[in-house]
C-alpha cells in the first residue's frame, strides 16, 4: 500500500490549519459545496432521528425506490432491487472497484481518489489523456489500444471509470465521444462505472447530458450521490445503479464487511431528497445558478492573467494551465501560489496528470462565505459577484495572478533549467 | 475475491423477509442491539442537523477529545490526536487490516467479518481455537507455534484479533490468557487489536476486564463504537485508538479513500455520549441489566434441554454446543432449527467454527420487542423475563429445543452415517 491521505481531504485540513494560525489563505482546493442544508432535509433527519436500526445493507427501501425514480426522469427506468446506497459515492466506488477486480482504465487527469482507491484494491489504474475540451473520459482510440496493449501483456483490464461532468476539469464529454467509448467498452468488454455525482451542477439545464448509461445500459454503473447538488458531504449518502444481480450481489458482500449501510437517519433524508420535491428542486437550481456565476468569474479572472483555461460546463472546478511560466512542476506553482499569494490549489499531478505540466485545479465553491448567512446571501442573490466578501475573494486571486506573472521569465528563460514546459493538451 | 453478503447481516434479512411473510420465527440470530435511541442523543442529532460540511477524516475534535477521555476514565490515558472515528467500527476494523497487512491471526470461532474482511484486503487469517471458556482469544502457545509455523513458511504474519467480551460466545478471556497473549505478540512482534465494542455492557460491573492494552500499550489497537452499549447500530459510529502516530496516518490515509468520516451529525451526538453524562451511563446500566437477565434465561432453557453452553459474561450472544444430534453440520443444525422450529440462530462455521461440531450462535437482544414501547418496557421492566412477550419467546425457544431432542437418537446411533461429533472445545 502506497497511500497517504487523500489529496483533496489534506489540503483542506492544511488550509484549515493556515486559517487558524492567522494566515490569510484563498481556500480554491477543496471540493466542499458550501452551502447549507435545506430545511426540509434537516426536518426528514430529524423525524428520522429514531431510526438506530441496521437495515438493509442495500439501503432502505424508500430510499432505493427515490433514487430509481430519480433516474427514471432522467430517461433511464430503474429498478430498485438495482439501486445500493453507501455512506458516500466514494465507498460505492472503492466497492465497485473491490467488486468488479481486475485493472481500471482512468481519464487523465481525474478525480484524485480514483487512483488511490485502486491501489488499496491491489489494481493498477491505465491512465489515458483526456481529448482536448473534454475532461472526465479517456480518449476513447486511445482506450482501446492501451488496453489491447496492456492485454497483451497479460494484465486483466475489466472496467473504465468516466466522471460526467468532470472534476477536476469542469468539463463535459460529448455525447459523441461517450458513445463511442461506450462502443469501444462493448467491444473489448469492459464494465464502464460513471461517476455522475455532478450531473445536476451542469450549469445550463439545456446542456444535452449523455451518460454512458444511454449507449450501454448492460455494462454500465451509475454512482452518485447528494454531495454536491445538496451540499450534504459531511451527511456520507451516496447511490449506485446497477446493471445486473450478480454485480449488485458483488457490491452487497463487499458493502456489508466494509460499512454495512450509510447512516439511517441520513437514509430518510436522502430519500426525501430524491424525490426531487419542489422545493428540492428550487435549492438545486439556485445552487446551479451560484456555481456557474462565482466559477465563471473566477476563471474570466485567470483569462485576464493570460492563463489558459477551459470554460466550465458545470460543477464549480477549473483546471488553468500555467504553461510559459517559470516552475519545474505543478507542485512547485502550488507551493508558490499558497506560500507566497495565499492561494491554495491543487496541482495537476495529484488527479495523475503529468506533473511537469503546469496545471492546477480550482474550486471555486469555498468563496461563497465562511457562515451560513454568507451563503444564504450568495445563494439567494441576483448577481453573488457584487457581494462584498465574493468580489474581495475575486480580487485576492486577481492580485495572486498578477504577482505571479511578475515571477514570469522573458520567453525562452527558464528559472529551472533543462525543464522544458509540457504541451498543453487538456 | 470469495465473499458472500455478511452472514449475519443476510441472516437478518432472510428472517425479516419470512416474518412479512407471515412465518412465526423467533429471531436469535443478529447482533443488533434491539434498544430505542436515548432521547439526549437524538437532542444532539438534531441540534446537529445543519452540519453538513466534511471535516477532518479522523473526525470532530469534539468527539475525538470525548472518545480520549472515555479511555482515560478506564485506565488509559489517549491522545486525542490518535483517536480515529469511522462509520461504525466495522469499517475502522477493516481500514486496520488494509493498513496494517500482511496476515492476521483469529480466535476460532470469531465474528463473521473479521475472517471475510482478511480476504477482501487479500489477507489469510490464521485460526487458532479460543482456550476453554474463554472465547474471543486463541490460544497464547497455540498462537506461538502457529504463527512461527506460518512464517518458516514465508507468510507474512503481523497482527493478531481479539474479541473483549466476545461475540459469539459472550465470554470473557482472564487477565492471564490476555496478558501472556501480549507477550507472545510482543516476542513475535505482532499488532494486537483489540475489538472491545461490548465492553461497557459486561453483566456484573465488578468483572475484571484485562485489555492488551494495559499489557502491551505499544502495539495495541482499540477499537469501539457505540452501536451495542447505546444501540446505535444503524447511525454507524465507531472509534478505534492507536498505539502510534504512523499507524494512525496510514489508517487516516485508507480512511480518507474509502469513507472520509462517519455522518458529521452523527460525529456530535457520539461526543455527547462519549463524554459520558449520568443520563447516558443510566442508560447502559439498564441495558446491560436487561442483556445479562435475557441472555441469561434463553441460557437456561438450553441447560434444561441438556444442551452444553457457557455462562455469558457480556453482551447478548450464547454459543450452546449441540454435540450429540443428529446433525452432520452446524449448517443442518441451524436450518433445522429455523425450517422446523421456527428459532433463527447462526451455525457455527460461519464463525471460523469446524462445521462439524454442531454449535450455533444465539443472539438474544431481538427479544426485547418489535416496537419502542415493548423496547422500553423491557429495559424499565424490573424483571423482564415476566413480560408476556418474552416469556412467549422463551417458550417458544423451549419447545423447538424439546423437539429437536424428540430427532435425537439413541447414543451411538447416527442419522448421517460416517458422521462423528467434534469433541466439545468451547
Amino acid at each position: 500500500m502506497n497511500v497517504t491521505l487523500s489529496a483533496t481531504l489534506a489540503a483542506n485540513e492544511d488550509i484549515e490549519r493556515r486559517r487558524r494560525a492567522g494566515e490569510r489563505v484563498l481556500h480554491l482546493a477543496f471540493g466542499e459545496a458550501g452551502l447549507p442544508v435545506h430545511p426540509a432535509l434537516r426536518e426528514r433527519l430529524v423525524a428520522a432521528s429514531g431510526h438506530n436500526g441496521y437495515g438493509p445493507v442495500a439501503g432502505a427501501a424508500e430510499l432505493r425506490e427515490a433514487a430509481a425514480g430519480y433516474w427514471h426522469r432522467r430517461g433511464l427506468p430503474t429498478d430498485p432491487d438495482l439501486v445500493v446506497c453507501g455512506p458516500g459515492s466514494k465507498s460505492l466506488l472503492y466497492g465497485l472497484l473491490l467488486a468488479i477486480g481486475g485493472d481500471v482504465v482512468l481519464p487523465m487527469p481525474s478525480w484524485v481518489s480514483y487512483a488511490a482507491q485502486a491501489d488499496l484494491v491491489g489494481a493498477r489504474p491505465l491512465l489515458v489523456p483526456a481529448p482536448p475540451g473534454e475532461g472526465g473520459v479517456p480518449d476513447p482510440e486511445q482506450v482501446a489500444s492501451t488496453v489491447l496493449h496492456a492485454r497483451s501483456q497479460g494484465r486483466d483490464v475489466r472496467s473504465i471509470l468516466l466522471t460526467l461532468p468532470d472534476n477536476p476539469t469542469g468539463t463535459l464529454a460529448s455525447a459523441a465521444t461517450v458513445s463511442r467509448l461506450a462502443e469501444i467498452s462493448r467491444d473489448l468488454d469492459l464494465m464502464i462505472i460513471s461517476d455522475e455525482i455532478y450531473r445536476d451542477l451542469l450549469h445550463d439545464p439545456a446542456t444535452r447530458f449523455a451518460g454512458p448509461a444511454e449507449f450501454a445500459p448492460e455494462r454500465t454503473v451509475i454512482t452518485s450521490g447528494l454531495s454536491k447538488s445538496l451540499a450534504l458531504g459531511g451527511w456520507r449518502i451516496g447511490v449506485a445503479r446497477l446493471p445486473f444481480a450478480v454485480l449488485r450481489d458483488r457490491l452487497l458482500a463487499v458493502a456489508s464487511e466494509i460499512w454495512s449501510s450509510p447512516a439511517s437517519p441520513v437514509q430518510q433524508a436522502a430519500a426525501y431528497a430524491y424525490t426531487e420535491p419542489a422545493e428540492v428542486i428550487e435549492r438545486i437550481d439556485l445552487s446551479r445558478r451560484l456555481h456557474g456565476a462565482v466559477v465563471r468569474a473566477v476563471r474570466e479572472r485567470f483569462v485576464q492573467a493570460g492563463v489558459r483555461v477551459d470554460a466550465p460546463l458545470g460543477g464549480f472546478y477549473l483546471y488553468p494551465d500555467f504553461t510559459g511560466h517559470a516552475f519545474a512542476t505543478s507542485a512547485e506553482l502550488a507551493a508558490a501560489l499558497l506560500d507566497e499569494h495565499g492561494v491554495g490549489v491543487l496541482p495537476g499531478h495529484v488527479f495523475g496528470d503529468d506533473g511537469k505540466a503546469l496545471r492546477v485545479r480550482v474550486a471555486t465553491s469555498l468563496l461563497y462565505g465562511e457562515t451560513t448567512e454568507r451563503r444564504l446571501a450568495a445563494l439567494n442573490a441576483s448577481d453573488p459577484l457584487e457581494l462584498p466578501w465574493i468580489s474581495a475573494s475575486l480580487d485576492h486571486l486577481s492580485e495572486a495572478l498578477t504577482g505571479l506573472n511578475r515571477m514570469r521569465p522573458a520567453p525562452g528563460r527558464h528559472r529551472h533549467s533543462g525543464v522544458v514546459p509540457a504541451p498543453v493538451t487538456g
